[in-house]
């Protein structure tokens, strides 16, 4: 299969088929998700025909912290939390993913090591797109590129304002 | 102008001329800039001249925080202080950016109100791209705006796990 991922994690999970067979799904969670809000229904036809389906129960990691990764993920069902070591070695729960939410995407782009682990808290269904679909999307698809890109750095920037007016609420400058 | 743009902080300043005019000083500094890693000397060339340019002198504001704005801008030469009130209303000094760096993007992109104020140091030469213009090199120029949006969510996913990180350290969970 040419778009199956080179990822221990992703390899070791259930694979469910093309992201094709769940577009429907996706579209269902239009309503609800912050991912799709300015896409249309040939729009995340489109992008789920470059994605790809897994499943995993609860306790299966789907991304472990400092890894490399090639891919983000797409929640469609169940819950997924997002923890991370802090300098004393102490995990913590940065935040739980719900469905309709992106996961890995920072990585995905820039080929850094993945920032946190993210583990199923229940069984879950996720579409995956790689570094390569996205490529894919890129030369193939260039609108939809630029509307997913556009979301991704929306997405960052209202984490980066979130994260960096907590950061001040501590700093004692 | 067509390009001009309605920010009336910019509008106070020295409009300096389409961005092709200092293209040569933008491909100049590509060997400093993180945002031009992987960009060549056409794509440069191209991106400039949907650019304009503008002058301030020591103490001008550029940005001022809780402002609406639509645009990012390259600084060209001169450095900007990035500032912003604490929770207590303190000004605080988050960073200083020097030539090569942008600064503005988040809000050129999802259109919040701007995070910080940004005031010259000192004589400051940058080049403005508006959200009319990215929308227009999306449209005809999509390979390069997605080089450009890529470039973006790599820089804010940096900014991100640097903001995370420190805030981890702060945390008493």
């Amino acid at each position: 299969m040419d778009d199956e991922t080179a990822d221990p994690w992703l390899a070791a999970l259930e694979y469910a088929g093309s992201g094709t067979l769940v577009a429907g799904q996706i579209l269902a969670l239009v309503g609800h998700s912050q991912f799709f809000t300015d896409f249309d229904k040939e729009d995340i036809t489109l992008m789920a025909g470059y994605m790809e389906v897994y499943r995993a129960r609860a306790g299966d990691v789907i991304i472990r912290e400092a890894d490399s990764g090639d891919f983000m993920l797409l929640l469609i069902e169940g819950t997924v939390d997002i923890v991370k070591q802090d300098p004393r070695g102490v995990q913590q729960t940065l935040t739980q993913v719900v469905p309709g939410m992106i996961i890995g995407e920072m990585s995905m782009i820039d080929g850094e090591p993945r920032f946190a682990t993210c583990i199923a808290a229940e069984s879950v269904v996720f579409a995956v797109l790689t570094r390569h679909n996205m490529v894919r999307i890129i030369m193939q698809r260039p609108t939809l590129a630029a509307k997913i890109l556009i979301k991704l750095v929306s997405m960052l920037s209202q984490r980066l304002r979130q994260t960096s007016n907590r950061l001040l609420q501590y700093r004692q400058v």
